[in-house]
């Protein structure tokens, strides 16, 4: 299985992103498509002693989408582009899935364009794993729509559950609802416009109403929201969770020469804290919903997290995640519920 | 000044509400007037030694909010619950200000009927205090709306500016809109609306969007959203950090014998972390924009969370928050935005 991983997305490219693919095809049994300036990731590659060869390929672009570009006039203007080319090599059936590092909003649109939607998908939407009391819980939309109608956390609710399954190897995901209380009652208009329609779905465990403090208390296995609220929670998930870690760290330096000794030898403890706190340990986000197997990485994604969302993408299409959404949405029919949303 | 406490309300009801109240008189110029059944109080008081006096006396009331009663309903049906005659106590001048732990509907509730909103307001909101790198960025709404409109953010703004600078003692507050991204045209359509009517604002420092991230790196003083989005932040904010808490702790523990000997020597930096962590320990929430001040206490306040509760409600009282949130209002004229919301 060959995965076509943007190779000039992110802060840290190329450098960081070609050194997780090397790691990736050493540790993973999947092939690697780097794509972008070719004379620039040959270099990379001589730099840790790496060859090209079937397993670890170039396709060369010879354009970049930067951080600040508007993401559909930039996707549709570069054609050249190395995320779109990755997209394309998709949607040619040359490889069978993409790792996308750097601008969110130019891969989802890459991906939408390049790959279209499911049938019966109105919006895929980015799936992001979130430390818990638990190990992860799922939360969706993390980002890529802004205005999510109930038809809208009905395709994330249906999305979400098979990534939980099928990824996280949980047997029977519960969904919950994102509210600000947990009687059916409560809450905007959105959440009381899902409920019943999330209540009807077959294909679903749904647990009912939870809130913000169910996230980190592992409460359900997949949360759906909004994409704004879930983008919002996100950001601030992770710099809360880095926030405190520096306390823990000042707070250790700062308390005399005894514990000084005693922070020496914690600091393996906290490293695998930390590791644990990093939303981007987990191998990126899956965007959902499209017809192929996509994962967006961090702009800051350096070559750990891309070896493992090269992993995640090799598992997103060997479990046929896509092919699992696809059955689903048409058991459920969920097109129906167009005229209610 | 007195204030007047509701001795009933949350978890720990009467003890810790008590307890805290005394304290309170002990430490600050504040009297208290505990609101309550007068048998139980009383009990309390001897419990721990304390007398009946002018500084902390005692009014009655027979009927207490359950946390899971009807906000409206409760505070229309039990006119001698402990909130409702707390409120009362307010609104004919006999205190200044109310204490409320316990259920934040009910509290909400309490307020809007017994105090009014101040004229020109049309949603009272509560600010919640959240700890940043910089100290503390102040969160509204954080829950008393579900569904903001523009306006609402607007007397969002203003509200927490004012508090920002009276209570926190911020010289010129900077105000954020959150949102999910930097640029202007981003985010939903409340987002894109607000954001105009916040740059015309003449009486607030106005900084422009802000993202998920900005919160607990202290990027602005003071964050406007809607109240839904407030709320889950809130909660999953809070229960993050204690998550994170008792991973640090747990991450110690596994350590070892070495590690163990240094963290018993780190446990108290560990204590002030947790303590900077609390969100509780800032001394509630105030609900602004109610003619009267008045501070929104967690459900599981202890003590200390109450004694602090006290000496803020004091502050904006001697501040007088409400009447610089008055002049604002006027200043600006919101009324005219109402037609554009």
């Amino acid at each position: 299985m060959k995965i076509a991983v943007d190779a000039m997305g992110g802060d840290y490219a190329p450098e960081e992103i070609v050194l997780g693919a090397i790691h990736a095809v050493r540790e993973y049994k999947y092939d690697v498509v780097l794509v972008g300036d070719e004379q620039k990731i040959r270099r990379v590659l001589q730099q840790y002693d790496a060859k090209e060869s079937e397993r670890l390929s170039i396709v060369h672009a010879s354009e970049v989408i930067e951080m600040g570009e508007h993401p559909v006039q930039a996707v549709r203007k570069k054609k050249d582009a190395s995320i779109v080319v990755a997209t394309r090599l998709v949607r040619d059936g040359q490889c069978e899935a993409v790792v996308a590092p750097g601008s969110t909003g130019a891969a989802v649109t890459a991906a939408l364009l390049g790959l279209g939607r499911i049938a019966g998908i109105e919006r895929p939407c980015i799936a992001t794993p979130i430390p818990s009391k638990k190990g992860i819980t799922v939360l969706l939309d993390s980002g890529a729509n802004s205005n999510s109608k109930p038809k809208h956390l009905v395709e994330a609710a249906i999305m979400g559950s098979h990534y939980a399954k099928y990824i996280l190897g949980i047997d029977k995901p519960q969904v919950g609802l994102l509210n600000i209380g947990e009687e059916v009652t409560k809450g905007n208009e959105l959440c009381q416009r899902t409920y019943p329609l999330l209540e009807k779905l077959k294909t679903i465990s749904f647990y009912g109403n939870v809130e913000g403090r169910d996230i980190p208390n592992g409460t359900v296995d997949v949360v759906v929201c909004d994409g704004f609220v879930g983008n919002v929670i996100l950001k601030f998930g992770e710099s809360m969770a880095m926030f405190i870690y520096r306390l823990v760290k000042q707070a250790i330096k700062n308390s005399g020469f005894i514990a000084k000794l005693g922070a020496l030898a914690i600091y393996p403890a906290l490293k695998s804290l930390k590791k644990r706190l990093d939303f981007t340990e987990y191998g990126g986000a899956p965007l959902l919903g499209v017809n192929g197997s996509f994962i967006i990485c961090h702009g800051s994604s350096k070559a750990k997290a891309i070896k493992n969302a090269i992993r995640v993408a090799g598992e997103l299409v060997q479990q046929d995640v896509t092919g699992h959404i696809r059955n689903s949405i048409e058991e459920e029919g969920v097109q129906e519920y167009d005229s209610e949303s």
